[in-house]
């Protein structure tokens, strides 16, 4: 694949740092542009990634015309926004996850997109990753039998600092927006998988959430969904204490440990996941191994689509998106008694 | 200790063989009868265990003088009848888990232990062995900090057998009331040491049950727990696929994994705990060492008490028990939608 797509990133936090560096290993792409509000920021940024040009506002980076595919990097109130921008600019948009704070907020996201003929992906770089890959074919191959549990866990031990966006319900804070969404996708990605199908929905969700006593954001939270198909899943996050932030699929057959299923080899290398069939006491272990970076393959797997002439990214589409922001708005209603 | 209590044991199948095993190996015991429905399947199992006498019948055994205590091993749906009746016989009782079908079933249970003066305990032997009394301590000394999450498994995979009582409703098959006892008994259990009790109740239940469809045996379930001090608790059970059957313990300072906590060192040894502390990558191992049998201890955990003169084993009260069926009865419930 030649390097082909042009991407403008748009912010410069710990996430676009992360994505640029992405890039630079991805095959299919560079990034030409860089937009932050302040031009000081912006410029910084470019230097230390070797981008192109630096934008002091984020409307200038829309306005550029090079950039074909956006980043969209802000905290998390403001993803809607830009992804509706950059839509409206004619910019194909990758936007960091969770798209919006609520399943409603990321209905005109979408829409937006679609209108404009654009393509949208939520980034969750892990189901670009060949270790998801794996784990879909071993579930869709009936490796691991009728599959019955998942569990599936992502969260982190913060430091309590109210005026970090992590602790500030207004801007999106909480566990459940932060990383809880990784295990509710993988849930319905296995689901899906278990039946034949991209992603599947809960028929119920339930759980329960606690909330910081001055901030009101979600510091541990834990729920069950379950499927149609019977599949149960137990899914949990926080960010007061740290978890084993695995996962686990459990089939009549056998079950699946994916000790690290949500950042997976972030610079190249290899990923272990252990299959343990039927009574046997010692599990085999299954490598996955690539060259290619985490946030590369990010890169290129949304421009692959792309150049396929796809209006949405089969590893994670709007119609995904929207499934798992539904269940995230359902686990945070879950505070205050199920 | 001197062998110094005398047990009769009521049902001679694969639980009683072992607590048969365990008493030969404990501290404080010896097996003076075994009671079956049937002389020779009674006289067998006294043949193999060196048992001096064997009754022909339950009533029987709890009509022979030399018994002091008994322990009830019959199927689940017979335990609160033989818990009564050997109260009645004067006889101390460690009755197999569940203690009953439900809460309110247990309730007389342990009323008749009460009015007759006599122990009564739920047998959860691993609240007898040492790894537990060192969770519990490490929980209260503080070394993980705020326990903010509990998660527990118990369940395996067995063979689709209606003739069989784990898949018969009516015998009190399914997973819930035969191992999902343990990860509720466990989670209240943390909960109380986190609060400087022997246990807690939790103040909500939610989770998901899937029942077979011809037996209506619960085969695969998960709930979430919700106590008053915020500690949330996720558990899961089955029959029909094998879970890693491991818990682990989630506090704001580090978190302990308990590869083993169900059924540790049962003819003696080690068991290892896993203390995660902060951000340290290596794991700390803690080893618990004991030269006693899981089942002996549970003998000498009950002769102890007795022998102090308690009418109750605070490792597992008759308190604790009716908490921990309330709880089952509050997970069952929760099939058919949540």
């Amino acid at each position: 694949m030649a390097a082909s797509l042009n991407w403008g990133i748009i912010a410069t936090g710990g996430i676009a740092r992360a994505f640029a560096q992405g890039v630079a290993h991805s095959k299919s792409g560079r990034v030409v542009a860089v937009g932050s509000r302040s031009l000081a920021s912006a410029e910084r940024f470019a230097g230390e990634f070797g981008i192109p040009r630096a934008h002091g506002n984020y409307d200038a980076l829309l306005a550029d015309p090079e950039v074909q595919a956006v980043y969209v990097a802000t905290p998390h109130p403001q993803h809607v926004e830009w992804t509706i921008k950059a839509a409206g600019a004619g910019k194909h948009v990758l936007c960091e996850k969770p798209l919006s704070l609520t399943h409603a907020e990321a209905l005109p996201a979408v829409e937006a997109c679609r209108r404009h003929d654009v393509l949208l992906m939520e980034a969750f770089m892990y189901r670009c990753h060949p270790q998801t890959a794996k784990i879909v074919e071993l579930v869709r191959s009936g490796a691991l039998g009728r599959v019955a549990l998942v569990q599936a866990a992502f969260g982190y031990a913060g430091r309590f600092d109210p005026t970090n966006r992590f602790w500030n319900k207004e801007l999106g804070g909480g566990g459940i927006l932060d990383v809880g969404c990784y295990p509710v996708s993988f849930a319905r990605l296995i689901a899906g998988a278990a039946s034949g199908r991209p992603f599947a929905e809960p028929t119920a969700v339930c759980g329960a959430v606690q909330l910081h006593p001055e901030t009101g954001v979600d510091t541990c939270a834990a729920a069950t969904l379950e499927f149609a198909s019977g599949m149960i899943a137990q899914v949990s996050t926080s960010i007061v204490v740290t978890q084993d932030n695995s996962a686990r699929i459990y089939g009549t057959e056998g079950w699946l440990h994916v000790p690290d299923p949500w950042i997976p080899a972030r610079e190249s290398g290899q990923v272990r996941l252990r299959l343990h069939r039927g009574a046997e006491p010692v599990p085999e272990e299954i490598t996955v191994e690539t060259g290619d970076w985490l946030y590369g393959l990010e890169a290129d797997t949304f421009a692959a689509a792309l150049a396929a002439g796809k209006r949405e990214v089969p590893e994670m589409s709007p119609a995904d998106t929207l499934g798992n922001m539904a269940v995230l708005d359902a686990w945070r209603a879950c505070a205050g008694g199920s």
